[in-house]
């Protein structure tokens, strides 16, 4: 996961506010725009390769899905922003792609910002992207930085009129969209804890230089998430809260449920944190312990030898008169001191439990 | 105590909000169903085998608590929902056993979902389930993960009508149940309490590599409590600020006391998590000490013996002339100087409180 | 200071709500009742032996005091709540003596819990009991769980009308009775202001092991402190807002007096928690820099003494050839070679700033 | 600076409330009145021996502002109360020097308190004493613990009728006050930042065992500063939102630019907390990185010479069969292997750039 | 950057508060008014001497900017002052440049205080000013502390007319200024993050002594930033909620904007302060790392070569029985010995992992 906690606007500053430029990281050449119309009765979903052609279906049917994949095309933001009249401001958000998530009233729609998480199985590594869904009367019209999976399911719903979705209006819709990126959440989330299990394993049983970058490293993912999801918290409160009359009395318990979801997800991502915070501390305490232990070699071995050494080196002497140097079993003796010395030590660490 | 902080939801990602598939860890396959019906007057109680004959009971008598040991036959809660007329949202809450605690208003019904705690006898350690309760006008649904005896005891007092339960309405049922598991809580504490208290004394007095290792799983197990009961407080207080004409005042103060406890519960746990966070640094600074021991011997030992070795060294040299080594008593002063200059070290070690 | 973070309730898991069961340490097995009855013009004082005949004495004056010293006996309680139609979750947290700080109102009058603190002499240690009071129209019953004498000052003052507490209503004696114990918290505070100085002291200037220790224990005395008084902060406060008509505007301006000082002593409970924690990181440097100093001393000794060694060591070879062996002064030369490397290392540590 | 936390009550204990009774440090025998009295064209100054004097100035002018240097003559506030009707609890207060920042209606006029800080010249530190404050109608009564010159200028500019505080009334010079003892906050603020500076250099440069106990101090002293500090920013909150009449709406901007002053000293005690806490970890780091030299030290000289040493010994031995030592040369190519193992060393040394 | 958290005020203690006397740093002798008159048909631009030339131009067209770059010459503020009737307390702010970020109603206009930063490519730091605006019903008037180029693309833009900003009013201005700041934090922000890249590769792969200090100065600096971006949160939602009148419908949205700009900006600071403290851990695990390695080089040496040297020396004694001596194989024995000792050591080491 690239942690860019910011944006690089550089490129951007100065520019008259409400100014449509893509600010991201993820660049697709070709946006790709899916519109899918449906009621209780009636499906169809296409291609289509203009806004104008996008937006033309809004109002046939109950509820029209417009969906854009890629976000470097600004100029279909801009149709989009007189076809439906929203607000410059609320376009160029979707085109910043580090916005919080957020909750907004634009024209006759409301337009909701949010981060989506996936596991990025080629780089094993947790990706992200924008998600921005403008929910309108009968419309709901949502960006994704790029192509991905994570509505498919929920597409294939529509189509084969699973749960639902095909008997409510666009507000169950943009619930729906939200539901399939929180539901997505508790997949990063397991990723992330089967990491922390294998962390935990391994500061507890080979705790390597790595160790701690690995830590670190984990510790920066969740407070990547934790930016990302707390903000959430806010808007699923402000979507319950809010008075547009775009949402339905259906549809409230199913946005208090979203709710839920994501308080599930704001505490385990907390719970993360302190348990990332814990893992430090046993990895320092395993690196100040196995340091005590190389001090203890160190200390056994030197408390051993060195005083013998002494007495080796004072029998080495060249004194003319040692008296002792010369009674014939001496040099037993001398074995026998320094044998009875050697083990007073061993028995003196073993007391100290040091071995 | 296994710390799963999310639910493994995998399997059920991209399916519709509202469908009923069990997740969790406790798979039970039969489940246990029984009906207690009783008034100030009558009591009877007998197991079922089907959610409509369980149903059948409410209505006839003034309380019916219908309680349901394991979740894995998902048929059941559709039964339940029907004939309660209670939302698809909140039967899934009930399968997804990693809830976070909360109440709300389902239908007619008031659906309550907490975590219980115990103490596993067999595995040493504290174990938790889900309890999920639904209240109405004149019946408590409640479910257990598994089956257990926390409410025995109650279910005792219901039968042998001590106390105030059989005069009172369900939501007194719906009180008790919740206050028989909060005071298991306390049992729980205790034996964190007992554990803390052991790690505390085994960090004062023999701390060894396994101490820093059982305070870091301690901490994991009161993280995971605190997680578990700190929403306990919002749903004590939105129980007590609830509008739903469902709880009659006489049971008012019941759930305000209920509220107190929860409240003694979390106060609890916050003080666990200082005074092990204390032990952590009592720990960490108990290593740091026998380490300065460990260093200090080796720095007694060589600073004694390295420069006397030396001298030994020095009259181990095969210089020709060397006059000293002539002297008859040289080898007696040199004893001499060594154990002057030995004891001479040995008194600054003592004056340096070093030994 | 025992740190009973919980109460042991094992024994009562599973009794009824409002059974009346004591939870607690202190155990005296015969209550002290002293009833006190008092107006501006007369005062009596008298010790009686069951509660039907203190409570025989409420409405004859304009104040009834009754204490009640020691809580093993709960038919007392039971007495207590028919006479003077207290519900029974009032009295359970009576008996319940590791309760909350909290207010409540309960039939007619209003409940208040608290712990006190309190030097006990004996055993050098901070001690605490529980105190609960029962306000109403004309009387005031206090539990205490044994016999204490910091309400002994108060009586004395009502003995000799000292003061303002003749002339009030029972909610100013309820007031001077809080504020008594509030009063005591500052001669708590005091001890524990004092061992702090004192561990700040020994810290700076002798360092010992058990000096981690006595922080350890100091810090769990202050969080246990801080547990007990913080809730104190919401009672003071809702005495304030409450409804009751059981407080006179005459001692409005007293009970916000005593708000005062319980805000100022978590302000200084707060602040304690902060010098031990200062305590902690200046002890820990400590013991680093003692290290520091140990490691310094074994690195001159031996950074001296190792490369002299290695030098006599040399010229106790036995090569056949080996030519400055034969030198006359060699052994002299040697020798100043030596003192020259000696003198040039202490030089060197000299200038490090090591010696 | 002394830090205080709480007053020494101990003789208090057990005294009605409201007695009048002095607890403080700083005592001085006997007490300065100055009454000052002045409108837009006029103005008086006068020492007064009696608080009766003192009241009599009160309504003869537009302003009175009596002073009062020191409180330990406590029947001045018997006299005061009674003048001008204040509660016996607001001169308790008074006399009680360690209050919490507070304000308070009491009687007819506004109590206030707050906590001055300033430099003590003679013993190098930060001095704090309490500053009470009441404003009537037409009077302000004020008091300081000892003389003081914080007022002074203040004290000028009326006698000069400099600025405005001619013109308005009492509430004017209540804000002018407290004006001066925040702007007082700000030079004892830079004094702390001041000595911040030095630590900071010094921990960087030449750090000290008694870095850490200056850290310490310095520590203490910004969360003694903190805690007087912090509740008056609820002071001078309740001060705008006060609705006793006694603040007129002219005086109102002055007491909102207060408040921001009070806001920016907060915000500044709360940034040195930090910058503290980061010193500390520089500081310990540092440590550890002095130990490190240490040890490298060591360990570069026993690489080095301990191997060396051990291949002297080798050819000090006394067996009889050891052809090297009868090769002539041998010495010599003893002495060049030395070398090259010597340079090896130290040139592995240099790879690692431990040298 | 210059890390002053306070003002050096001294100068002004005692002054009467509106005193105009500059507070700062950044003294320029000459200070430059920019005055441009712009509606949406007409723009005109030029540099005036006196404020009272640049008021003049109040009025005749529907927007007129005032620029005031150096804030040195405190006689202009004056003149503002009684031109446009605003508070002395206001004037008195815009001189005294470290205030806290703040909205505040003056006289008939909105008094805007905020800070700004700017990259000093000189001498490679974070510099940062004070601005102050006044939004008045047909003006703005800002103030730096010197001259920038922050303000020089919304000038061009105004020039030639891009974006909406001719079209709008004084409030949209405001707006615009205040834009262009929070559009800068983001190029500071970039800054940081990059700085903080750097460190987060160079903790990992070449920990020096200087690190901890630039970590050290970069969370002074990131702690400067939120200092002063934080109050900025309350400002933009002041703004919001201001019922002056002076701040139109349509701008509203673009304050929104801005709200939410400040919001990720705050995110941003908090995730830096978050990510330095776990560069810091790192850091500090690094060193112990570091440290063990020493260690373990020191202990593998010793370990080997202290027993053998104790071997040398005992063959080197001088007793006159000493049979091993004798052997005429001893001495290859004895070199078997070693290299077996030697490589049973190395093999353990090996086993331990240490080499």
């Amino acid at each position: 996961m690239s942690i860019k906690i910011t944006t690089r606007r550089s490129e951007k500053t100065g520019l008259p506010p409400g100014s449509l430029v893509h600010v991201g990281d993820l660049k697709e050449e070709e946006a790709v725009i899916t519109v899918m119309e449906y009621d209780e009765a009636d499906f169809s979903e296409r291609r289509v390769s203009s806004m104008e052609e996008a937006l033309a279906a809004v109002g046939r049917r109950r509820n029209v899905w417009i969906n854009v994949d890629g976000l470097h095309q600004v100029e279909l933001l801009a149709g989009l922003g007189e076809g439906l009249s929203i607000g410059a401001l609320a376009l160029e958000d979707v085109l910043n792609t580090h916005q919080r998530p957020k909750i907004e009233e634009t024209g006759d729609s409301l337009f909701i910002v949010f981060r989506m998480f996936y596991l990025d199985a080629e780089k094993e590594e947790v990706a992200s992207e924008q998600v921005s869904l403008f929910l309108g009367e009968n419309y709901v019209v949502s960006f994704q930085e790029s192509e991905g999976d994570v509505f498919d399911k929920l597409r294939a719903r529509i189509k084969s009129s699973v749960g639902r979705v095909r008997k409510m209006g666009p507000d169950y819709l943009a619930y729906a969209l939200m539901d399939a990126v929180v539901d997505n959440y508790f997949l990063v989330l397991e990723a992330v804890e089967d990491r922390l299990e294998e962390l935990d394993e391994e500061v507890y049983e080979r705790p390597s230089h790595e160790t701690i970058q690995d830590i670190h490293r984990l510790k920066r993912e969740v407070l990547f998430l934790r930016k990302s999801i707390y903000p959430l918290r806010e808007v699923a409160g402000s979507i319950l809260r809010s008075e547009s009359g775009l949402l339905t009395e259906a549809t409230e318990a199913y946005f208090r449920d979203l709710n839920d979801h994501v308080m599930q997800v704001v505490d385990a991502v907390d719970s993360y944190r302190e348990l990332i915070s814990g893992l430090l501390d046993v990895y320092l305490s395993s690196v100040s312990n196995r340091m005590n232990d190389v001090m203890k070699i160190l200390t056994i071995i030197s408390t051993i030898f060195i005083p013998l050494s002494f007495l080796a080196g004072v029998y080495g002497m060249n004194f003319d008169n040692m008296p002792e140097t010369h009674f014939e079993w001496a040099y037993y003796v001398f074995w026998g001191v320094i044998i009875v010395l050697a083990l007073a030590m061993v028995w003196n660490f073993k007391k100290r439990k040091w071995i």
